[in-house]
């Protein structure tokens, strides 16, 4: 099993967060996204969408998508509830998540942290904010009523989107108005296995 | 079962379609998103992001995004593969879907359909153009090689990205150079129990 990825995205960051959790040895194959490795063609032969991160198996077959990626490892384990609802419940999250949070919060942080916000993207980082804090509006709403979001236990759901709520200040977002969240992020970390996002330099 | 949306949106009427195939009956609750009816404290209280459509059961218990209604209403049905990957790969497309084809197709045809591409959102209009012929592009190369997105049968995958591929051309996107998409919409108008999406006005 290969996972191409930088471990230092969110998105990819998830995969390795959920393989470190369920100790599956695993291939990690660095792609630079900055150097546009994502839009060569050898890599669109294995992802025409140009994006990380992909699972490659054994087999040579991919799948891209992050969240897609969480639910192909996670099946079978405590992280994917079986009954129905609450698997429902955990795509609901994860829909959300790149629908509603992430193209504000990562792409906030992305700017910042990745091109080092630029005075012709400041616009763009500035018009990231409602809509992030709109999200984290929501996620501390469902976390002040559950430990983690789809109940008592920690899914994939949280992986998800753990990804860049923990690095949301890096994006210009202050979690000290979230509580819930901030309780939350820090039950992730005490979670076994857990491991931090790196440095591309590490 | 009742299924709060608007019957004009594409988000929507993957919910309506899929219930259609699968012959479910259903309560129909028209949401006015124009008339801001989503940012309203009641329908809030529904579902704190405030989007349609929404899924509420009978126990009062509500879900929303659209592709998790669709897994949650597909299972045990012909449109979810059981097989694990076959199930990751409807995922992926779903994803795809949501990241990569609705921010783009459904936002041009918002600006232009509901909107009537008024002045002040042209430019907005025009940058959709890009990223939404990338998508198509994407969905092109697949349905060269199978019939539908995961292979030779109809999945939730395909319901996902008929809903606004269907009417791209209503955000300005020609399809002509799109043959294997072009076959694929034709296919999917075929389906036993397929019904067209409607205007509010019907
Ligand atoms: N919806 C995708 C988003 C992945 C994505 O946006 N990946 C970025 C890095 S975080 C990427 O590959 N960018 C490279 C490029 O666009 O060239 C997922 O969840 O996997
Ligand atoms: N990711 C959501 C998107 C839903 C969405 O954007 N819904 C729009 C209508 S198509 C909406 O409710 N807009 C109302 C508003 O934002 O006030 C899904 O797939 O269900």
């Amino acid at each position: 099993m290969i996972v191409y990825g930088d471990i230092a995205s969110g998105n990819c960051y998830k995969i390795k967060l959920l393989l470190s959790f369920l100790k599956r040895p695993h291939q990690w194959h660095h792609v630079d996204i900055l150097g546009g490795e994502c839009q060569q063609p050898e890599f669109k032969q294995l992802n025409p969408n140009g994006k990380i991160p992909l699972l490659q198996l054994a087999s040579g077959e991919t799948l891209s998508e992050s969240n897609a990626i969480l639910n192909y490892l996670a099946q079978g384990t405590s992280w994917l509830p079986e009954e129905p609802w609450l698997r429902a419940k955990v795509l609901q999250w994860q829909f959300f998540e790149q629908y509603s949070h992430e193209p504000y919060i990562a792409v906030a942080r992305y700017i910042a942290v990745y091109l080092g916000l630029p005075d012709e993207r400041r616009a763009e980082y500035e018009s990231k904010q409602e809509g992030g804090h709109k999200a984290l509006h929501v996620m501390e709403q469902q976390l002040m009523q559950s430990d983690f979001l789809v109940g008592p236990c920690a899914t994939i759901a949280d992986i998800s989107l753990y990804g860049y709520t923990h690095v949301a200040a890096e994006g210009g977002f202050d979690l000290s108005g979230y509580p819930a969240i901030v309780r939350w992020l820090q039950r992730m970390t005490q979670l076994p296995d857990y491991i931090p996002m790196q440095d591309n330099e590490l």
